[in-house]
């Protein structure tokens, strides 16, 4: 396995130096909104500090990730009426990972609608307002 | 949401009612190989206590059941030697649900190997000499 790289793009939203629609933070992770949302509130829990994926990461990270990934789907929930929640992880390239940075899908799910395809650009207004409505029910 | 349900299958397997083939158990967490495997090595990381999915799961019980599943997914990579690891966890019956005792999915994967279709019984005996390889790497 490869050396995590400071460079993947969840490394700079962690910097600051690109922009992200936040959802909860706390000491040791963030939740933000994936611009390419496979479903209407889809975000993104990661750790604050580095690691590439489930096969490096230590147990406090796996665990401070889970901890906040429960609390954002509740509020998921609630926030967006959901019926229920997809949680996936991906890692290295055959297992789906493409940011080398661990992260944790957070999909909430209505019955009877399907997944979006993957790596289609959503509308930042409505990501913005969806977030929103998650914050709300935090 | 509704309550816990400890007639669920996994319960069974914990009390013992029902066999299944291990991989791992700690004080906290049981592993054990998926009878409808998705890929080989498929294989379900639980709780030893009751909880129904991510959204009442205590901090601990996810703690514990991802240190379980990086140690498993570890092992899966060299015993196996998988090129990545797939996880998954579905929430209620509109998240993917079918079984509603808390279970993380560990999918071993390959470069250009897909996902087989869920639903389709795995033959047991190679299920088992799959298992003994994890467990070998453990």
């Amino acid at each position: 396995m490869s050396a995590y790289d400071d460079q993947n793009i969840f490394a700079k939203i962690l910097r600051g130096e690109i922009p992200a629609t936040k959802v909860f933070e706390d000491d040791e992770t963030l939740c933000f909104m994936d611009i390419m949302p496979r479903a209407d509130g889809h975000c993104l829990v990661i750790p604050k500090t580095p690691c590439r994926n489930l096969l490096d990461a230590s147990p406090a990270q796996l665990a401070a990730c889970m901890a906040t990934a429960n609390r954002v789907a509740k509020a998921a929930m609630t926030g967006l009426s959901a019926e229920g929640i997809t949680l996936q992880q991906f890692s290295e390239d055959a297992g789906g990972q493409e940011v080398y940075h661990l992260h944790f899908h957070i999909l909430p799910r209505h019955a009877g609608v399907a997944l979006r395809p993957p790596g289609k650009m959503g509308d930042m207004d409505e990501i913005k307002a969806i977030a929103e409505r998650i914050r709300g029910a935090l």
